[in-house]
């Protein structure tokens, strides 16, 4: 194991969090909140710190990385980033125990939006700003920047290539030009200016900027943090609409977009990932708007939170303009479908993906046809092209490990006592990186009441969720340790 | 797809139940129960004209099947099996409606247990002697036990292995002996002699007879139905002991105690799945104990609670011997975790089947292991044989289909309205051959309320999972009835 390589790279990223927490600090300064500019000050002395110890103890550094350093370097980050990250929340007193202030910042860099605040307007501004602001970051991924920023490929094409595979989620990682460092640089093109362009129509809605701003960072990483505690609901009917439909396009896999700017409309239309997500999210609102008739008091109010909801669920975002929690069974019961559907690969949403969806489909039913005609060869097309077998393989995994994760945790919280259908959905809801649940962890409610164990556990499945898995399992592997 | 050949199956199947019908009509002769009596007059009638017609049509039938009829076979055995098996309650008017009266019986033939009765004591005792006895044919398989008496391989040894692999619960079919009609017959002498010393064991308590054997029914096929409403809660300490360790040893692999007979002792106590099966609720119990210290007015009595439901929801049995729907969260989810896990593969239990979750979790380890080690070539070694990679194959094939289905059915009975746990568990306890869920269909329960379409869910739900899926599955894909 290259510790030297990964303590540095460790000290880098915190540094580049240190960097992105200036426009927050800012924005105590502009507004007067002394506590807020103390708290930002301090997080920064303890990275510097913490930084300059790593670098000393780590010098020369042997160059280069396998995959399994690869897998260990992105869940440290993640891990330190978000140590570093909660201690704002600690200092201002905004948050002033660890647990609770970890388990917000792990719910912002994931883009889950989990929160234990049942107030969050009381917040200063600066630490409101730095909390959405994590979810924007943790949405495209800091190592995707890093890597768009990176002076060239000189760590080696196998180094970025392993970091990239192991923080974009989706079953195979999208490569759109050959170059690792190119590819990083146009998702995060494309992400600015989709975010932009999302400011831009909430600010057209007469919506305040310093909404406007932490609302887009939410829709952007599909992460759901609000700055009022009743989320979006007391906004204007515009407003709910410009959010929903931009959760709907943050979902989409972000190879459409670049295929977009390329000019080939023809392979978007075409895309069966695409075309089921447009599907899904289409059934799920006209059974819904059917089963809620007559609960609201127009037929485009009911169409609105239909549309709304099933657009924040199936992206994972956690937005709400009503509490759902109170909605029939049915409709109950789709948004608990959406949960583990989640959104596209190669989106900021979280779930199982789409994508994976659809293999899973595929590969069931090559295994029927095999049972039927036990002596043809079949294979599993996806887009027309003969899928990988080694990729087949990864997904059947990654759904095995994904019930053995969901059993095990609300295994763990269910020691809290709260009901069958609050730990099942409030496992759902982290490690799909949703947000809010059902019952006690519904919209309405918060996730302050669990226990310090639970919410340990409920970090734990947010990081393994948002990193699909693998990076956070090799963590607690014991072969990744040994010395071989 | 050799039609007059299925067709010729299923007039036999149907002959066999009509022939199992004797031993209840005698006892409706001897109580004096008229009405029952012409109820199983009535369905044996039925009966022999079905098959007298299916005969006439099937004659000159051409010998041999594939690997696609023999599951077409099995799934459509099962089915015709139930809508004939659920007469005599229509006809006596135990329950009068067609669709309950179907619920009931494939609950019974699938050992699930689940009743829409609210008090079976009310009923004839003929009618609850079939509905017991339906647990006890179903939990073996009805076509294995036609494979036994059959007088030798005479329809090659193709088809019978067809019918036994679809019959048989678990990843692979343990083949006992070379010839499959003796593995057959050795099954049910197994299945005979462990019935007959249950029924033994619960004299010596003082059980009634007629419980006793009834009771042992739903013991050995694991299924459910008891003859009170409150299930074994109101018989003595000493039979709720009794009917504990029985269901246990139900869900052993019947191998073990083949190899048992052979005196290979070593191989039974080096076996994986049955270690892993004894540490599970070993395991389950203690926490249990635990988490219910207190509650009841001895130890003894907290012992004996937690020993029988974990014996009972692992092994998918669903005697109860205490509501534990109003146990705390924590056993709750234990048991809603044995719930999923279920027996030992090649018992009569339900269940995913703890031969697959050892398998899902090697699978597991590989797939983290050639993620850190990509060149070195994994194998999985199961019981120190390296595993076939088809049966791992369909492991995960299996997983996917369980997951999807449940997902579907839960997404198709919420139309009725209960809570967000009783769908689930609604769903889980009848896929997985269990009998009662949590909540509205909790031990004290029972699933009356269903509207018809969540009951056809249901009844499809309770087949696929005692026939593990794919005989059901294959009867709704388009390939197995489009002629290539």
């Amino acid at each position: 194991m290259n510790f030297k390589m990964i303590g540095r790279f460790i000290a880098l990223i915190l540094l580049v969090e240190a960097v992105f927490m200036l426009p927050a600090l800012i924005i105590s300064l502009c507004s007067g909140e002394a506590l807020a500019v103390s708290a930002f000050l301090k997080t920064m002395a303890v990275i510097a710190v913490v930084s300059g110890i790593l670098i000393l103890l780590c010098r020369s550094a042997r160059r280069g990385m396998n995959a399994k350093e690869g897998l260990v370097c992105v869940g440290l980050s993640w891990i330190f980033l978000s140590l570093a990250g909660c201690l704002p929340f600690v200092f201002s007193g905004a948050i002033p125990n660890y647990i609770d202030a970890l388990f917000e910042i792990v719910s912002g860099f994931t883009t889950t939006g989990s929160s234990v605040l049942a107030r969050p307007e009381d917040l200063p501004n600066s630490i409101l700003y730095w909390r959405s602001f994590s979810h924007w970051l943790g949405g495209m991924g800091v190592l995707v920047f890093l890597l768009a920023l990176s002076p060239g490929d000189n760590q080696g094409a196998g180094f970025t290539m392993h970091l990239l595979r192991a923080e974009s989620p989706g079953p195979a990682v999208g490569k759109l030009v050959p170059k690792m460092r190119k590819t990083a640089t146009i998702l995060y093109f494309i992400y600015i200016a989709l975010t932009l362009l999302n400011i831009l129509f909430l600010l057209l809605g007469n919506m305040p900027l310093f909404d406007a701003v932490c609302t887009a960072f939410g829709t952007a990483g599909t992460g759901g943090f609000g700055v009022r505690s009743d989320s979006i609901a007391s906004y204007s009917p515009y407003i709910q609409y410009v959010t929903a439909v931009f959760m709907l396009l943050f979902g989409i896999n972000f190879s459409c977009y670049y295929l977009i700017l390329l000019r080939q409309f023809k392979s978007v239309f075409k895309d069966e990932e695409l075309r089921l997500y447009i599907g899904i999210v289409a059934g799920s609102v006209l059974l819904i708007v059917a089963n809620l008739w007559g609960t609201f008091s127009s037929a485009e109010e009911t169409f609105r939170h239909a549309f709304f909801q099933v657009s924040s669920i199936i992206t994972t975002t956690g937005y709400a303009t009503t509490n759902f929690d109170l909605w029939p069974s049915f409709s109950k019961a789709i948004l608990l479908m959406l949960m583990i559907t989640g959104a596209c690969a190669g989106s900021t949403g979280g779930g199982i993906k789409i994508a994976r969806v659809l293999l899973i489909f595929k590969s069931l039913r090559r295994n029927i046809r095999q049972v039927l005609h036990p002596k043809k060869v079949q294979v599993i097309r996806s887009n027309d092209q003969v899928a990988d077998e080694q990729i087949l393989a990864n997904t059947n995994a990654y759904l095995a490990a994904y019930v053995i994760i969901i059993i095990a945790s609300v295994l763990l919280i269910s020691l809290d006592g709260f009901s069958t259908t609050t730990n099942i959905t409030a496992v759902l809801a982290c490690f799909n990186n949703i947000g809010p649940g059902l019952e006690a962890v519904g919209p309405s409610c918060n996730f302050a009441g669990f226990s310090p164990l639970s919410k340990l556990v409920l970090i734990w499945d947010m990081l393994a969720g948002r990193l699909e898995i693998f990076p956070i399992l090799v963590l607690f592997s014991r072969s990744t340790w040994l010395h071989r």
